[in-house]
């Protein structure tokens, strides 16, 4: 039961409907890769799809060709909470990404030129239909259930609204119904960073040949930052010197500045993340607000959703802090919807959603326990609700 | 009572006594710009320092020459709670400042070329030490009280642990007794903002007739999101649109992003904030641990002071929130310190120390009033306690 995924190979959906955007643009064409886990059962009523955050990728669990472990794989596997031996799992790389789905760093057809800033915006809505497409090419009528933290869970939230017949569970972990005006100044100062770097050659630096690094490892450092409680940083670093004595110079002195600096280094060149992506993704944030056309009611956005949730926070998250997730289990109760909540004690802040927690594990496998009690006893026809 | 203190005329002390900096290096000679209000009484015994934030300077009441009103002109004047019908008020740009006390824009006398990088790095002990000469200077034995918020509470706590017998009162406002992990790193953001722009030239960009516009700005943005509350920032900005539609572009599009865009180009192109200060400046607060040096006990480092002190903290401040005043208030318990403490309801984050607030303003002017009142009753002699 505990053995590992293994090695998993990427697969490619190239799309040839057009994509309508929330923008008025639309994407003629477009590719998903995406892993799967786990083995589709005869009605294909077993199957999950997993939706990543800011800087995350289709390549959730299991290793990559190059080794690389997926960014969840503590949660799933074969025995871990989310059980590859009862569910087939499925993770794709959103559109506008960098790690082989279409955006800003692919070739734009119209062109042959890479699109760069000619990438049009998408929003949440947008991704969702993406991954809509996905799942009718798998040929899966209705997902098991949708899980996501983070920017994941409000993929799951515009799911469970817009495909409210398309999934029975959704899994919403670490998320807000809408970003903060804080959260959007955050975001507003990583773009800054990234724009304002003169490598960036207007969103053109792939055909200049050139990085903007510097905004990038800003960008980062600034997000990482904002993932972290100040609890879980005192308690990693405090004010732990780099060298046995002050310096009294401008560089790096204390452990926590290279801790961040490493991580922004990091991400802007051995992760190479698309600096036009990371635009794109903070925008699709700041962005994300399902009740806006329902008179800004959250209660009325999410009243045509019949999926069964389960909401969870951390106590110590600050960018998207336990009354973000309060404000969509209220709505949810408003609807009488089925919804259960875990309010989970961790001192990791944001980043709690991607690390092993003893309740938030337990939390997470009772929850799965129940839909894979539901899969047993469930009709073998493909009505499953 | 209530007139206006009218247009000040800032004052230049040339110091000539070589101050030994904590780095170990010495600084030859310095300026330090102050202006005054008020009117020193016969015995000296009314002198109040008011120290500055990391952006702020020595005008901190009346008008200079330029029209501008000074940086807490609301809470210095006459009939306001800092009374300079009652107090002589002090104010003077810290040393490594831009604003016309020696910094890393002046001449270094010894290559008549401008310091930039050069300028030795100063600590907050640095500053009490010249404001000292500043005060043996102005005729004063002991400083009625000290007085600063933020940065500023900082020089009075090292002011009341250094000079125990040169003040009476000692007013921390919004302070910390150190800099936690998550306030280090995001100074570490700041600096790297401003030292990655290309304009920095290794600090010396006065040299090469450029500024790192872009970095100061990215550094003002973010130290201006960590000053503003979340709450205060929904209420004011919320998800306000600055145009009736969304754009789906990568320009600014909510309230929030033209602002604190604004808030970081007026910061480095009207302000001219001198980069190299800024650095300095967050690089002191880094530094500041006056516990360290007494086996990081704080209430050890405070056993000497004799000073009286009020602490005031504001609820929704995160930058250095109440629970660091709590540390400072009971350290001073444990010393069984006079101390007064206020914790002021206030949505406006770490900047309300400087905005109008009935509470705070009563518990100030209640304060002050004490101090008038030990003015009056006190021998006329120079012997105040």
């Amino acid at each position: 039961m505990s053995q590992d995924l293994g090695v998993i190979t990427p697969q490619l959906l190239h799309v040839e409907t057009p994509l309508n955007l929330t923008s008025g643009k639309v994407l003629p064409r477009y590719d998903l890769i995406y892993e799967t886990y786990g083995e589709l059962n005869a009605d294909a009523s077993n199957a999950i799809l997993v939706c990543h955050a800011l800087s995350g990728d289709h390549h959730v669990a299991g290793e990559d060709a190059n080794g690389k472990i997926g960014w969840w794989n503590g949660y799933i596997g074969p025995g871990k909470p989310i059980d590859t031996n009862q569910f087939f799992v499925v993770c794709s790389n959103n559109l506008g990404g960098c790690s082989g789905s279409t955006g800003p760093a692919s070739i734009n057809p119209e062109t042959n030129k890479v699109y760069g800033p000619d990438f049009p915006m998408v929003t949440c809505r947008d991704w969702v239909n993406s991954q809509n497409e996905l799942r009718k090419h798998l040929g899966i009528d209705q997902w098991a259930a949708l899980v996501g933290g983070s920017m994941g869970g409000m993929q799951v939230l515009q799911w469970a609204i817009d495909y409210p017949d398309k999934l029975r569970h959704a899994l919403v972990i670490a998320a807000a119904p809408k970003l903060s005006a804080q959260n959007i100044a955050f975001n507003a100062v990583a773009r800054s960073a990234i724009m304002s770097d003169p490598e960036f050659h207007e969103g053109r630096f792939i055909e200049k040949d050139s990085i903007p690094k510097q905004g990038l490892a800003l960008a980062r450092m600034l997000g990482h930052l904002t993932y972290l409680s100040d609890d879980m940083m005192g308690s990693k670093f405090g004010r732990e010197l780099r060298q046995e004595e002050l310096q009294y110079n401008y560089g790096p002195q204390f452990q926590v500045e290279s801790y961040l600096s490493y991580q922004g280094e990091k991400f802007a060149t051995k992760q190479n993340f698309d600096a036009n992506t990371y635009l794109l993704m903070t925008k699709a944030l700041d962005y994300f607000d399902p009740a806006a056309e329902f008179d800004h009611d959250l209660t009325k956005a999410l009243a045509k959703a019949t999926a069964k949730f389960l909401v969870v926070s951390f106590t110590t998250d600050w960018r998207f802090s336990p009354e973000r997730s309060h404000e969509i289990v209220k709505a949810l109760l408003d609807n009488d919807a089925n919804v259960s909540y875990a309010e989970v004690e961790s001192q990791h802040g944001h980043d709690a959603f991607l690390l092993p927690n003893e309740h938030y594990e337990g939390v997470f496998r009772a929850y799965m326990q129940k839909l894979t009690d539901e899969l047993a006893v469930a009709p073998q026809d493909g009505e499953q609700e």
